[in-house]
């Protein structure tokens, strides 16, 4: 779906981030510690910066057992942290972007994989971030995508889409 | 609630284990590699294999922004590897199994945390394993869930209920 | 589980209407056209008065079909017509009220009955109606639900909790 | 998106109900009654006869209220009814057909129709019935929906499948 998706891009300036080849540490909780969160180190603060760098957000997930990925999930976990980070004004900059979700299943991903739009639902809404729409692709093995027509329609519609708010 | 959930346990024969005190990495998803999965040195075995050890799983998650922690995410993501495990026969066993649900938080959880309860059944359901039930806990704090009237006596509820099925 | 709830109501002043003792016409969809809506005559208007006259609404239905019972569909559905009723100020109204759900059903109601508690919370966020809460009981026939041993518990707690609040 | 759709449909064999210009009561619920389901004289049995008579059903509904219209209810209501109905092989004629669903609704229905499709996801599975896919347009007011470039592409599409499956 990403490769689908990236292709179509062109003409479109973005820039592209694989959480998987970043290193980023599942949160620990210390919203309620007396000293707030321990600074950690790893490449967290270098995705939240182009993260809140850009005004549309893209969150390209494949549905690993009909969520988003573990990778992915610990990014998001971690936005509690910046949350209270003085160095961000994070819900701020967050409501003033549009999100935007597009998730790749093999399991009948256009009804399996609705609580993880009701879950994206919840996420974007808690940040006051407008959540623009999402397209379900379904596919197992890498490239199987590129046979769901519809999906394939709809990326190419939701990129036009992009260029024309430019 | 774990905590509350716990202490009602007296009288189970039970293992707890504390997915953020292990060290389980994300999956590197080489599902569709020619070589399979690549052996990773963590917690994982550890865990799944008492997993398997037993009849009966309750899965005890804070809700961390309308889904499981990325901890417990990382660890059922890793499932994809174990289906694929000849040492196991993951799903047969899991199949035999049945599991629960428990989920804190802190925003609306018995309506927001709804989308995670959804995802826990296409969860089970995937590999076979009866859904025995949920108890979703409202509170913010560790210690808030303990005024959830609600949640305490349906915990209590849910215990006889274990202690009765020995 | 209406049954169990009523026993429980003694010593709360409460009106108790049976949508399907009432004749209710489905919606005939005019809001778009140029005079608008139609007079229906039938008990409609009756049912909204006593809705309109009381603080707290229960909305009590068996889950047919994985859904609220036609009638009470039915009764939903004519709100439309009343949202453009000029006798009512009928969305402020409701704003001030609070809103709880009691669904029964017979196929796995605490999981299956989900998509039915999230169209209730749309329907009451659409109005600006506080989503009290919900409880959900498992039967078939009726008197199952006394059973139902955790939902038992839960109108227990929910009635001490109306009790207090009077 | 009724209109566009049967507009497409040409070429496609097919017969189109309206069930608003249909008078189906709602659903009196004998199951657990001695004598069972007493006769109801109106059209919901003309209309299951043409539903069990074609191999493919589409349910198109507005979405009123975040769920299908009380029109539909009333008449997948009945269905309980016709299960029990010696006439008919009911759920084994279902199960031999596909189900699509069609919904339209004004707010934001992408995301608040999600609940509706899910619902109708347990209805088509308790009668074995395969969920071939779903649209969902968005508009208020009719025609509206023609300005959902993306409904109508996926509507497109839909019906070139329908088409080639002839």
């Amino acid at each position: 779906m990403f490769e689908a998706l990236v292709k179509h891009l062109e003409g479109v300036p973005h820039t592209s981030i694989r959480l998987r080849e970043k290193n980023i540490r599942p949160i620990h909780d210390q919203r309620h510690d007396e000293g707030g969160f321990d600074t950690v180190v790893d490449d967290y603060d270098e995705v939240t910066e182009a993260v809140l760098s850009h005004d549309f957000l893209i969150f390209s997930t494949p549905i690993y057992w009909y969520g988003m990925s573990g990778h992915m999930k610990n990014y998001v976990d971690r936005w509690s942290q910046s949350l209270r980070d003085k160095r961000y004004s994070f819900k701020e900059s967050l409501g003033q972007k549009q999100a935007y979700v597009i998730a790749t299943g093999g399991d009948q991903p256009r009804l399996k994989g609705l609580p993880l739009i009701q879950q994206f639902q919840y996420v974007f809404s808690f940040v006051g971030m407008p959540f623009a729409g999402y397209i379900i692709g379904e596919g197992n093995k890498p490239g199987d995508v590129l046979s769901d027509l519809r999906a394939l329609e709809e990326v190419k519609i939701f990129n036009e889409w992009l260029k024309a708010k430019q």
